[in-house]
């Protein structure tokens, strides 16, 4: 049985129950499922949900199953209330080398189309579901903490960018490889790395040379934020941060997602009227209250329930 | 059985295969198919798609199954290669009298949530999933022709201004109604109409008074491009129309589609480029030189066969 | 006593009285105020505000006086919970001839500034304030119908395309005066006549030669949606059409206003996301509810009374 | 010898002499110029000058010649201080069939690369100047009216949306005709037009159909502010209001076309902040005392000597 | 009697004398001013402005007062052609705590409306204001320059990211705040911050987690420009700064100031024109000769003296 | 002979042979070419043009013949084939300090214009020749890598800037030079210096007060990618670099040049459509088989022949 839903039936499904329905994917505390064939997904810890990349007898290189399990997965999870924040990892002694070139390849070979224009025609729609396959983290409003270990390569590079915060171990190290393969980066580096550290000298000599970047300069040009010894010690990071994030208000945290990333797109001004417009009725969660009132008798957020969202 | 599939899934199957998948949607030429509940789809000529509002008895009312099922509907279309064009219009007495006010009402008093943000959370989402119903229309790239006869009521409008062309009969009038039940209008006619017609002025009265619009007013003021005696002529112009379209390449004709909608949105300059760096592809495709030689020589490009996209 | 008040201390006031501490201003229904100089400012009925200009022994000829109190007006009907809509027309024989040339040739002769570029720094404040002088009437959520007769000149013209709605009179033309004078239109006209009427073709012949459109032309090109025979006529539709809006929920009609008003000025896409975001509070009124249940017995939305806002 | 000259060369010499030296293009008032192959270029009368498509026994079609000829014509008439305003129109019977098809599929054809990416390369830059040709229209700040009889067909609807104003005679017709040569229109149609006439309906019915439009609809759509009897009437009607424009201020009108211009690629208030940026130094032109002046003294613009610019 | 002038009326008085009619507040150099209740403003030296949150023993938390306060403030400031830079920092112990939660759950409890739409939009407008507070920082022409020690918490960093220049103190930290109290931070931080420091990384860990930041870190990832050892050291350093300001051309100065801004929230070709439209006029300055003529003679831009603007 | 060349003309011929006709001004590898007076255009190796400021007397102090030469010279890049990557440094002791004031001070004393309308008319064409001087830079796909020693200032800040990537020596040191001389940069700093380093607090305080900023300082902030002991080893080192960009794929290095600066400028919704439909037509290239097996062979990108573009 596939697990793709259709998202519009049901979301409508969900919205009017307050259940989810799409629990049964990720069943058990801790227990890995194992409906994706590339993916796995598990639940650490109350609110958290772990993704894991999980090809690691081939380094987690990304084929075409990849592309829309990612997308189903972080559909149910944008819609499952039982999640707050996410950690994305890879399985194995790596993170990613990102796409499988015989499966590029054997791609572009097979596009059907009786001319240019209609073998273009089928490209832009392969590439724009490429696209959507790293969107998908953006679009789904719990944050999503990338910690990468070992090779971060191409694809790698395109996925963690679209993530929130990245952390990541002594030996990990980045590579947008795309020109050694004769493209332009497509599915998301070019739009999103120039925005996520902060030399634009830096990213274009990343994206034109293709040489590696190793976890140091990735933590002094902001690419992670942090640097951890081994893989355990920044799982272990990893889940602290994420139990930060989990203990908060969801309407603050995700409303901060979001409005962060509309702020990215769009001026300021655009961004501050935007931000009141949700805030109007955001504000009257009952959230701000309790917060509030634990903060005044010195109480942790940690230690106030917040209803799921 | 459902017939909704995974976007992401169908689309690449589809695009190796350069067969569609879909097919048994719509099956026979002009044979109804019973999949959907509320629409009917047929296929009156070779590359016209008819679909059809199908709840006569309920004045084409839309209820929460319809949204669903436009999504499906259009995302099928958007990648089914044997349509190139889409007649769409209202089967009974009228188009449509928008929203079933009591299934709207139903909906709001069964929103969940805790409290007023995350009522709020859930509303935004019901509010996304009705604005996807109509903006499907507009992401599918075959030029969709709107044929209205009888009324159209506020979301029928919303739906119609999503449409590229825009036809009506005599006795059609149009009512953006939403102000009457106590909301602005939040699924396209507030964002589309302003950009439809030519008069702003006109805009903001019907939107501000309910009133309604007779099918010489519509005319005038740019809303339809063509009124006819009666539905029976409206239909029969709407499939001379279609069929003006669907003879000619979909290389130029969804281009087209595609390139108007792009610089409604985006400033003369940036369509430009945008429109450079499609054609870059697109006008390779064999089909100029067949028109260009069709046209030399006198002939229709009715008469060149154009492969499918 | 001047009475123009702080925006932001005067609007934190009201926000947690539910109180209008402006009501003074206009004191009783129908009674004209004293307190401007270049305004008249009336209650002809509930809910409805008339704002005249009011120098008709000047042909209402806009001086540096009114500049200031159309700022402090709409301020104050924007906070008005007892103003719903508001109609804008001119006293004495006609709209108006527009800036007042003495005032301007004085006010610029007068400006002060070292060397040119202080002067220029100066002249854009200036024009910024005379800027303000309109779009405070875009910028407040109560719609404003523009009712003309006879001349609407210059900085008339600017005027009434901040508003929502034009009716004129038979008798009334415009005249986008300002190269005449030897100086681009720069509060308003170059900005929004091209997105009021339908023909960039007759915007660029009027703001390039001066010539005048009369009132037929205005009707057909879309700057106005109706003609009337006079002004007594005029007067009468414009009531008429302000109680239709006054009697509907502001919710409803202050929420249209607002997203018309965003959705010229942002793409599609991001008006449609603003309007998602906007109504997923104000769908939770009890407007809709109410008009919902009124619709189902077929009462009118005038015969359901709707609270202030 | 050929004309064309640097930009960057031509434009700074200008600056600092104030006196143009591409005089010798456009000689004499009245007298044609020989120097372009596609193009005439004459003065008919004080501050007007007046461009045909000269190629009337090819029907004014569009050759590569014509392309270049475009961009040396109206840079050159960009820093002309004699020219205040421009007349466009046809030569013979027709205003122009557009793109000649033979040149266009011999292009095509002939277009280098050594795979696929590189012939779209090239395409690119070909499409670009393409759209070139006639965006210099709309970057020479003089106002252009285009004047059109008989057909406007294909690139000649290209050019006329270019414009700032057009006329038409009562025999003129219309086409967007890509469709038919299997392309969706490239160098300006898709993105002026809908931005020119009021009904989106019939923009996208003109693109997608290739049908022809009558003098009579392009004026009720507001595509042409007037139709004349005859190409004669016509030519007097354009050469009326080049002279109406010509009289005036050039600061005024040049300063007008410009932000028309602005004002459609941006937002209202991001164009009202360029317009105040733009009038606090245009405002101190002598021509504002001038023209004050003379309207206070009753006297038309048309007495009042303005300095060229 | 209260400050608050109608900023519309003041300017313009402003404008035509050349003299500040706001010279009352800031009376003498060196001595404070008691009108504000939260602030202390003085003039430390010629040209500067030091503007200080003058609430000690609380913390300098934020309460409503002061966001009107800091309108007018900054208002005032704007039009004070006397200043040229202005100095803000904390008085006492710390900078700022932010806002004072008591103050802001009392706001909240007591907000007015009927239903919940009626509560948002009342919400809304308390928000807008709020961000008021801190946009008038940016809207003034004058370059400010943040100086902080200690403690910096919610509402305080989002006055400092408005500021254009940053500086601290070795004990200085900073804290995204408002997730602990259950809200998005909605009046600056999650708009101005991303934009502020080079890492998103780091920007989503510090608003989703709400942890502090030090000075090291904040120096590191560019939230300051400079850490000095104490408060002593730094407000020192801030006032060289600020002289090193205050003595070059206020022209250049403050139009530098404008066009950072808006090249921040335009694109690159678009803030390239407005910068050209801008300094059309402002080449036209004595400033330049002068500066030019003083650099010619190894004098430094401090030995000039250039008028007030 | 001046080279320059209409760009349209130039285009034209190249698009249609292949052959790349401005081949004589870079005759030979290695060989200087004298046709410029401000600038020396070498070729140092295959593929890799070296473009040096060449008034090293002058300390290449930038001239109005700079302007036009710049424009010309990298208009040719752009379009010569054998080009595919671009160093630019300067000749003698240091890079640039900037703008020649005598000159500007001269050329401002002389612009002509009747009143200052007239005059700001010219000097705002006067600035946008200044801006497209660096802005070609951006416009040419060739990525181009800035190598700086000893002073660069004010204008040489503007110049590297619009630079993809920018190295410098131990010694280098950087001034936005511009408020000394009393007036806000122009050409391009404020625009683009914000985008290039991540700290906009540095970037305020660099353009306000003009102080110098120092090797180590341009390396933490990100304005240079790497420091090298002096200019012979940053030569080597740009050289080498630019080798490897030099070997890769025409077709993937200029497609990543365009994308990164449309994403700077667009948001990353817009940038991944612009992508997605700029790859529909390069994914095809031949360039992505040949390098995709090259890297299953293990072989470097250097050792596989790519076709020029």
């Amino acid at each position: 049985v596939r697990l793709t839903v259709a998202r519009n039936q049901d979301l409508s499904a969900d919205l009017f129950t307050g259940v989810c329905q799409t629990g049964s994917v990720m069943s058990s505390a801790g227990g890995s499922t194992t409906r994706f064939t590339t993916l796995s997904v598990t639940r650490p810890a109350d609110g958290i949900t772990h993704v894991e990349l999980n090809r690691p007898d081939k380094s987690n290189a990304m084929i075409r199953a990849f592309w829309s399990e990612m997308v189903d997965c972080f559909n149910q999870i944008a819609v499952d209330p039982r999640c707050r924040v996410v950690i994305f990892s890879g399985a194995g002694k790596l993170f990613s080398t990102g796409i499988d070139l015989m499966d590029l390849t054997s791609d572009i070979r097979q596009l059907a189309g009786d001319d240019v224009a209609r073998v273009s025609w089928n490209l832009r729609r392969f590439i724009t579901m490429g696209q959507e396959t790293f969107s998908v983290i953006e679009k789904c409003p719990k944050p999503v903490i990338a910690a990468v270990h070992g090779a971060c390569i191409g694809e790698g590079v395109d996925l963690i960018t679209a993530c929130d915060i990245r952390l990541c171990t002594q030996d990990a190290w980045f590579q947008v490889k795309e020109v050694d393969i004769g493209l332009a980066a497509d599915v998301g580096t070019l739009q999103r790395l120039p925005r996520v550290i902060g030399s634009r000298s830096l990213v274009s000599e990343l994206a034109l040379t293709a040489r590696k970047m190793f976890s140091d300069e990735a933590k002094s040009c902001g690419l992670v934020s942090k640097v951890f010894a081994d893989k355990e010690a920044m799982m272990a990071g990893a889940l602290e941060m994420a139990s930060e994030i989990a203990g908060r208000s969801p309407v603050a945290v995700q409303g901060t997602k979001i409005n962060l990333i509309y702020s990215r797109d769009h001026s300021v001004p655009d961004s501050l009227d935007y931000m009141a417009t949700w805030n109007m009725s955001m504000l009257q969660t009952h959230d701000v209250l309790k917060s509030a009132q634990a903060a005044m008798e010195k109480k942790s957020p940690a230690d106030v329930p917040f209803s799921n969202m």
